[in-house]
């Protein structure tokens, strides 16, 4: 791996690609999210869908031109719809779902071509950053990093919460500051830890959640696949030579054959000299129906609620029906979503299981609404 | 009041009319009611509307061309519809709304006048009768008491609870059985009691809930509005003589003027003569989506709901969702009734304040959804 020094006063925004992974088709918010309608394409806070305010997020830093989305072939309308700055052929239908890594590495060929000097900054498209200044910073000063030292950095998020269901990255010293921002080497990652573990983490200070955020020249990506995955490398490479995202048929064919696994397995356990950048950012990767109701405003009876409902000795309710009258009478602690075809009354306690359900679903043959 | 002797081996229903009072415009099921649409045109319990229902109970004894029905201007046409047989012309808007006791005096000149003997069978048409048959014996023996004595007969119900919602009937001693069906004089009507008092009427044995089934001669019944109500007498026998429920405007200038008064306190609790049958006809009122969930069938975990259903962890709930897939997921104890334009989450224990929750509605001016 090639170290090149810094080079300060030089923007890296000017190398800097956006990949934004669109793919995802989570089960977790139906009967709102579905499996043409996933999460990304839902408005679950603030404005706009959680995939344009991921665009939104990078745009002043990173133009639409130099934006790359990977999605199914099943969505890509709808993204292609969602993103008009992007250039269609830049939303890119991945023939197979094979979880992140593949469809990174493709990035990386692309984004080579086009700059050789090319960074890549992976960003997921369906989590929430609430302090959208603050993940900016970060943002510049991991691509700065990476830029200038031609190592991996994951863009990691200071933990609030002892929350059971984030992978954690363990930090090792500070290495330095770069544009006010602690820039640390990163020891290991860690799986989803048990409650007593996870209060541990938090509480040393010394872990990040790994939020999927990461950055590294295209180049660098491209040597640490060929040393840890070389099967995976040596594919790509067929696909990049006969047109990368418009190899058509090849890619067709060649691309479902490439190993389903992501990043974090495939390559950020692996790779020598990470670095992680450490934000505040208000982030959340809104995992249930439960995370989309801490997000939100709510009444004075903390019920997340449209304009036009009643709610009468109700508290603590999320409730999502568009365009519905809707009234409640001394219900607390639900989750209530109404779509036109299908309704969901849950515990919010247990909006976790809504996949479960909708596993139930399909074994009973209810594609319907799935 | 004349009194004639009792002519057996005379069918009594030879003489008999259906008076069906379908008037009413509840609010306590909302959101499947609406004014358009009030509760005896909805299927809270088996096969058709509770007005279906209501005129089909009594078709094998009383036929269509016998059955008058009284409603309103703005249900008529829905009313009319759903009673094939009945015809057009004796489905009457009432120009008013003036409670019970004005449409049964019309009643009584429209029936006098096709059958000087005719026997009046009035019917609310949003009750909910389990035991059709049981109701047709006590209907037959009331209808023999009213048409051979020439009293008033009040169809009684056996209370099963000290239900604190109903108005009660107590009893003087037994007179007579008539075709197998105890036949009792009426002491006097009494005011939904506390539940100390609807306990000790219950366990007594000698009291009835007032169900609002009454029968008599028109003849019986025009001759103690004259000595009861003499001003409401005068009045629809000015629009009798202009042709009654076909009087047009005579119709629509008088009947507006008539006293707004129950056929109970204008005559029931004053008339000499009253007798009562006493009948176990598995009767409700149905009065809020509590009575509607306890009586119908219910899954293992107590949920009324509907065939495309998923009821995780969920018990003792009431859902209504016409054609919509439904999960619940940890939720128990609710009403849940969802439409097109609005939705319904309620504590069943409080389904009685769905009627409160309407008038706020009002108040807030959602009226397109009322």
């Amino acid at each position: 791996m090639k170290h090149r020094g810094r080079q300060p006063g030089r923007d890296a925004f000017c190398h800097a690609y956006a990949v934004i992974l669109a793919g995802g088709s989570g089960t977790r918010f139906w009967p709102l999210s579905r499996q043409k309608h996933p999460k990304q394409l839902l408005k679950l806070f603030g404005d706009g869908t959680l995939l344009e305010q991921t665009a939104q997020r990078v745009r002043d830093l990173i133009p639409p031109e130099r934006t790359y989305v990977f999605t199914s072939e099943r969505l890509r309308q709808d993204v292609t719809r969602a993103l008009p700055g992007v250039p269609a052929d830049q939303v890119v239908a991945e023939p197979a779902a094979r979880n992140t890594a593949p469809c990174i590495g493709l990035a990386a060929h692309e984004v080579l071509q086009r700059d050789p000097e090319g960074i890549m900054v992976v960003l997921p498209s369906d989590h929430v950053i609430r302090k959208p200044a603050a993940f900016r910073r970060a943002l510049r000063a991991a691509c700065q990093v990476a830029f200038a030292e031609g190592v991996s950095v994951i863009l990691g998020v200071k933990p609030t919460s002892p929350h059971t269901g984030y992978g954690y990255v363990r930090l090792g010293r500070p290495e330095r500051r770069v544009h006010g921002v602690d820039v640390y080497r990163v020891e290991r990652f860690t799986e989803k830890p048990a409650y007593p573990l996870a209060r541990r983490y938090v509480a040393s200070g010394r872990y990040l959640w790994n939020g999927g955020m990461f950055l590294w020249r295209a180049s660098t990506l491209l040597e640490n696949l060929r040393r840890f995955q070389p099967a995976m490398a040596r594919c790509l490479g067929r696909i990049a030579r006969a047109g990368g995202i418009r190899a058509g048929d090849v890619l067709a064919r060649l691309y479902p054959r490439l190993e389903k696994i992501s990043i974090d397995y495939a390559l950020m356990e692996r790779v020598p000299n990470l670095l992680a950048v450490a934000a505040d950012i208000g982030w959340s990767d809104v995992g249930s129906w439960s995370a989309a109701y801490e997000l939100n405003p709510k009444d004075r009876d903390g019920n997340v609620r449209p304009a036009r409902s009643l709610c009468v000795q109700s508290q603590d309710n999320m409730i999502v029906a568009p365009g519905k009258a809707v009234v409640t009478l001394g219900v607390s602690g639900l989750v209530i979503v109404d779509t036109p075809d299908a309704l969901l009354v849950c515990d919010r306690e247990r909006a976790q299981e809504v996949g479960k359900a909708v596993e139930e679903m399909q074994r009973l043959g209810w594609h319907d609404v799935l």
